[in-house]
């Protein structure tokens, strides 16, 4: 790595001479090959914008002028090249590096992202802060084309080309979210990028334009708006245009020399603008360029032969979900499931092969996706929305007043509920019970194994109503050699008779909740443990029942914020009903949960085993006693 | 009314013929002002959509075809048309119709709305169930253009265009959303309003079309490539028509004979179509004519004059907002205000005429007002967001993940708080404590009275995080005359000392707070009442020292749901501290609230003085004290 090895910043690569830096990406690419190999982490983005990446850091002048990356899982390049080259091995591990654009780890992280389609936003934020100051840099925002169909981004587009600040929108079109791109946005671009017609029209309309008679004024007048319309037929990106962007483009995204010249262009114009760059996801790796969605986000692998990149790999729930879904659909007609640009993450895809006409990928769009489900639920359909936590945050304001308070009968799988491990705090599913509990009408489920999700699918759509079903990624807490039963009513489930202690458990922490049991036994406490599979309503007539014999003390567990929470909502009807009980809430503290492996982040938040038990001997004055 | 008497249902409509039409639509635009002098309500929106309204009932057939109101407010005229003209009188009232499509009402209400840009989504849900089932009917959405500007509605455009279903869109571009409106898209639809330039152009365009010449198969398909091109030079609608619509328009909205011709040659086609409709807000009577903005929402007024009709009141709470905001902006140059749409709604409108150039109103787009506000923030300005509580639900992802998660000094400034009355289940606020007191990061209050919401912002446009202010539309909570203090810390404050009950109360609840201690006074209670005037963090010390003061009972009084509010983290603290206290939370119910005064809805929901000194009564043994 003879070219990197002294890249430190962004002002060593201005040094380069631009062939070098075509050689510098070469040696960037392996880089990230091997790093990525070895750590896991997100390949086939980043290596679609090596080029990219060098060039905007050679046209521009980072940290004065302002990159804002959306989505920022392929700001890898960027992190390269900004002094933390020398970090890359600890890529998404607990204490190191993050995957995503971190402003306590560079001045060059402008602002941080994760959810998809907010760069723009905050780039013209930024932008209008700079005009406000009246100081003088660039403000570059890079967005993908997937990224783009998102509500938000529309938005900010429809502000940007109003205001008319100088900001510069690199459109990173690479057909891709994650999953291909669907929606007219997308065949807009791809008409843009395939159609010769525009090259050969100009041609055309140039000689009409000379052959116009030239002479009085009423016909020059004339000769000029014909000019001003013809922009329709000669600019490719009239819809960008149309809304008040100078449109660049379409340009390769892997030719170098090209990039620089037309970021150096870019950098001239005043106002808003679009460079339309069209790079190829996952290029320079021949597994990547074939196969870009299963080398999106990858676990560690093999590089010679591409084994282990097991990007596409379901989690246990999801993949139930999937499989058993498609199955009640083929007797159930009504049944249609819907995604947002994850059919392969909520295991949808299988039921896209098998039903293809009732299967629905809107994009990354996940308001529409809720809303589009509520349309086919008034319209006696049983619309299945699978999104997960995270993103699910995006449609609140759809769930509360298009579904729940028309008491709609949509089903939510929500996938990735709780702690999602290496993507960190953009993307922990740990205030999905929070968000949803109090919105009237909703019932709220968790599976504690596979088996359940199945009976609670069967459960929910036959309700009268909307319903969620929340399953985490960690396949760990899925206690899938307990056997489950058919819901007969909304009823928790009592897994250990015990009599001192009653640990009431949500999903994934009741397997947490018997490994707990065992240790308290050892200490000489016989606990209760419950499987609170449905989080709201609440089992009342257990509740009152546990009042009576488990006065000393009840513990709710959760992998959800325990502001808010499932455990909340036990303290409500215990003041509610006036009982006289001690309540232990136990689940995620009120603070942002950073990157690290699930078992690393649950340590660090007391909340494995042993932990928990400690703090439950603390409270009956069991500390000290021996096993 | 000799027209309109005789009818009651679509059908009756369709046997007039269309003259007649005309003169009834004059005696509905006159009923309906008669109607909303009497009872307030939407005026200006319904009076712009009465011919739109009776073309698209004689042209199609309700409830068999589908209409969606977006928004809803303007569906007064199909109220009219659908059985609903003998409850006029009672619009909005408690138990009365609904100002909102409602399923409960009418069969042709297909799907109910009341937030902004959902229209769309839904329509095209239900015209894919439509297609699943190979059903046979018409699905048209109508939206305003402002509604055309949310994301949500955006998302929806980019996949309909896809999908391409059978579904007809109405844009109703009146220029207007409540203010007026912003952004790329809305002087797009205004170059094509007013540009007469497509008409001469066509002209000459089909000149030289004639003058190709003819011949050869080369020429002939050259000749096909030119005509296609040229779509873009006659087609006005050409960013809609790229996005794979059939555009209809512009078509004058209150000429029925031309809306008639249109609707019907809309019907024809296949695949998605968006007619677009040019028509007047408040047409038709003078005083809305010329202010649609202050006659968008009205309290009863006097026809003859057009007084009474206060549409642009602000609320106590507002208008010190915009006041004092404007004033400290004078010396703290990085104070920056942004609202979405609702600049006289929310008090900036003043802001806006003291400091032009850093007031932004971003048009209906919440989620892109948080995170452009996340920008600014980032790069060192003070923005104050000021949003209903019900629309902010939209941008809880952009809350969560841009602002709070990188703890940006953003302030929320949260409108209509609370209960608000007329408008119904759509829009009451009852929520916003629930979805943001998980959220990390963010501080939260409530203000007793003005001069406690401008103590607060002094204080929170100098912390170094996130804040949100929650206020309610009702006058009749703020205790004007009680003094405020500069807040020095995050603290509570004792209003009044009891000793047996301590109320704890938030915002516009002090109020009846003090109520009650004066009722439970008189039954021998000694009430201590607290203003709760941070929402989050709790003021643990004052809590530590109730344990040991108010052993007997603490009553938590909110305008929020119980579920996950202010109570409910209360409860939180008791049980993490183990303290041994009983508390009663009081606020909302689990369920959606209706349509009524909000001293209705307090009555019917419990929240008077009387019902809740009755509550605390009973709890305390005092039940059949006499006074």
């Amino acid at each position: 790595m003879a070219l990197l090895d002294n890249i430190d910043s962004p002002n060593d690569l201005k040094k380069l001479n631009p062939e070098d830096i075509e050689s510098l990406a070469q040696e960037i690419r392996q880089f990230i090959l091997e790093k990525v190999a070895e750590t896991g982490g997100h390949l086939a983005s980043n290596l679609g914008v090596v080029e990219l990446t060098l060039a905007l850091h050679y046209v521009y002048n980072s940290p004065v002028d302002k990159f804002i990356w959306d989505v920022g899982h392929q700001s890898y390049i960027h992190k390269i090249l900004t002094s933390r080259k020398g970090q890359f091995h600890t890529l998404r591990q607990y204490g190191g590096l993050s995957g995503f654009p971190k402003r306590s780890e560079s001045i060059h992280d402008i602002f941080e992202t994760g959810h998809s389609s907010t760069a723009l936003s905050a780039a013209l934020g930024i932008a209008k802060a700079r005009d406000l100051r009246q100081e003088k840099y660039h403000v570059v925002a890079i967005i993908g084309d997937g990224a783009l169909t998102g509500g938000m981004a529309m938005e900010a587009l429809n502000d940007a080309g109003r205001l008319s600040s100088r900001l510069t929108i690199i459109l990173n079109d690479n057909e891709m979210s994650i999953a291909p791109n669907v929606g007219a946005l997308a065949s807009y671009l791809y008409k843009i990028r395939s159609n010769p017609r525009y090259k050969w029209f100009k041609k055309v309309v140039e000689q009409f334009l000379r052959k116009l008679p030239l002479g009085g004024n009423w016909i020059a007048e004339k000769a000029e708006k014909v000019k001003n319309s013809l922009k329709y037929l000669l600019v490719p990106g009239v819809l960008f245009e149309e809304l008040g962007y100078t449109y660049i483009g379409p340009v390769d995204g892997h030719d170098l020399p090209m990039l620089l010249r037309i970021l150096k262009r870019a950098r001239q114009v005043n106002g808003p603008t679009l460079v339309h760059v069209v790079t190829q996801k996952g290029k320079g790796y021949p597994f990547s360029e074939s196969n870009p969605a299963q080398y999106h986000g990858v676990s560690p692998f093999d590089i010679d032969n591409g084994k282990g990149a097991n990007g596409k790999k379901n989690t246990s729930f999801s993949k139930t979900l999937g499989i058993y879904l498609a199955q009640l659909a083929h007797t159930r007609h009504e049944i249609v499931a819907i995604t947002a640009a994850m059919p392969d993450g909520t295991g949808l895809s299988y039921f896209q092969t098998k039903h293809p006409e009732r299967f629905f990928d809107v994009g990354i769009a996940e308001q529409h996706a809720v809303t589009f489900a509520a349309g086919l639920a008034a319209s006696n359909m049983r619309p299945v929305v699978a999104i997960y936590s995270t993103f699910l945050q995006r449609a609140y304001d759809q769930i509360v007043h298009d579904v729940c308070r028309q008491n709609l009968p949509v089903v939510f799988a929500i996938d990735r509920s709780g702690l999602v491990g290496e993507d960190g705090d953009t993307h922990q599913g740990v205030f999905d019970i929070s968000f949803l509990r109090h919105v009237p009408n909703l019932t709220i489920m968790a599976p504690k194994n596979t088996e359940e999700l199945k009976h609670m699918l069967d459960y929910v759509l036959h309700m009268n109503g909307p319903a969620a079903i929340r399953y985490s990624k960690d396949s760990k807490g899925t206690v899938e050699d307990l056997p489950s039963f058919p819901l007969q009513h909304l009823k928790w489930e009592t897994l250990i008779e015990g009599r001192d202690i009653a640990i009431i458990a949500v999903g994934s922490m009741v397997e947490t909740a018997l490994q707990v049991a065992d240790i308290l036994k050892k200490k000489g406490l016989q606990t209760t443990v419950i499987n609170a599979r449905i989080i709201k309503p609440l089992d009342y007539e257990m509740l009152s029942q546990l009042t009576e014999t488990h006065p000393l003390l009840w513990v709710t567990m959760e992998d959800n914020a325990v502001e808010g929470g499932f455990g909340s909502s036990v303290n409500e009807f215990a003041m509610g009903q006036d009982m006289d009980v001690r309540i232990r809430n136990i689940g995620i503290p009120d603070r942002f949960i950073e990157h690290g492996s699930i078992d690393e982040l649950k340590k660090s938040l007391h909340l494995e085993p042993d932990a928990i038990a400690m703090q439950i001997c603390a409270m009956c004055g069991k500390e000290n006693e021996h096993e």
